[in-house]
């Protein structure tokens, strides 16, 4: 379910390349690639898991309530981060020349029937 | 001439509320805050600037190349973070409700401009 959910989001966002569904602990539940991308994304997600909480705690601390979502670009990648709750995130890896708006679409849309199937 | 770009980026954008220059140590150069929002975005930056290098650093590390713009949305603000060098950084913050696109499109924009008048 995680799977196809996943392959759901990367396949319909141009340039999608990868999605992830991981804990902040850094230890993936499911990740799927694109065909034909070389992309580790579960190493990009256990990189990024410590920072992404201690930067919720940091936002959380200056009273702009809970984050739920994260967009990093940079220049070959831009991740786009959905919080589902205090444990786990869904990532969507997209191409600099991606659909980085229907990328976000898709992750809002996937995470509460991810939420629903993970509690 | 930092005020002058900040309050325009601010004030152009639908649900502005406050720019900040800021150094990745955590000290401001400039802020702005719109009349009548209660926001500390001083504290906000200083809260901010050690996890966003971090993430910096973790975006480099999977080598997705230089981290360029980051954004947070939280519940109760949006804030978006140009990154200008390895110094400093242009943050906006944004109310939920406001122009998400305008606000990436104002600070990037303005983002040059205070770049050749910081170096």
């Amino acid at each position: 379910m995680f799977k196809d959910a996943l392959r759901d989001v990367v396949e319909h966002t141009q340039g999608g390349q990868a999605g992830l569904l991981m804990g902040f602990d850094g230890i993936a539940v499911e990740s799927h690639v694109r065909d034909g991308v070389e992309l580790n994304i579960e190493t990009i997600g256990m990189e990024m898991s410590v920072v992404l909480k201690q930067l919720m705690h940091a936002i959380e601390s200056v009273q702009a309530g809970a984050a739920q979502e994260l967009a990093i670009q940079a220049e070959k990648l831009t991740l786009i981060v959905r919080v589902l709750n205090n444990d786990y995130y869904l990532a969507l890896a997209v191409a600099p020349d991606g659909n980085y708006g229907k990328a976000r679409f898709l992750l809002r849309l996937a995470a509460p029937k991810i939420l629903s199937a993970l509690e």
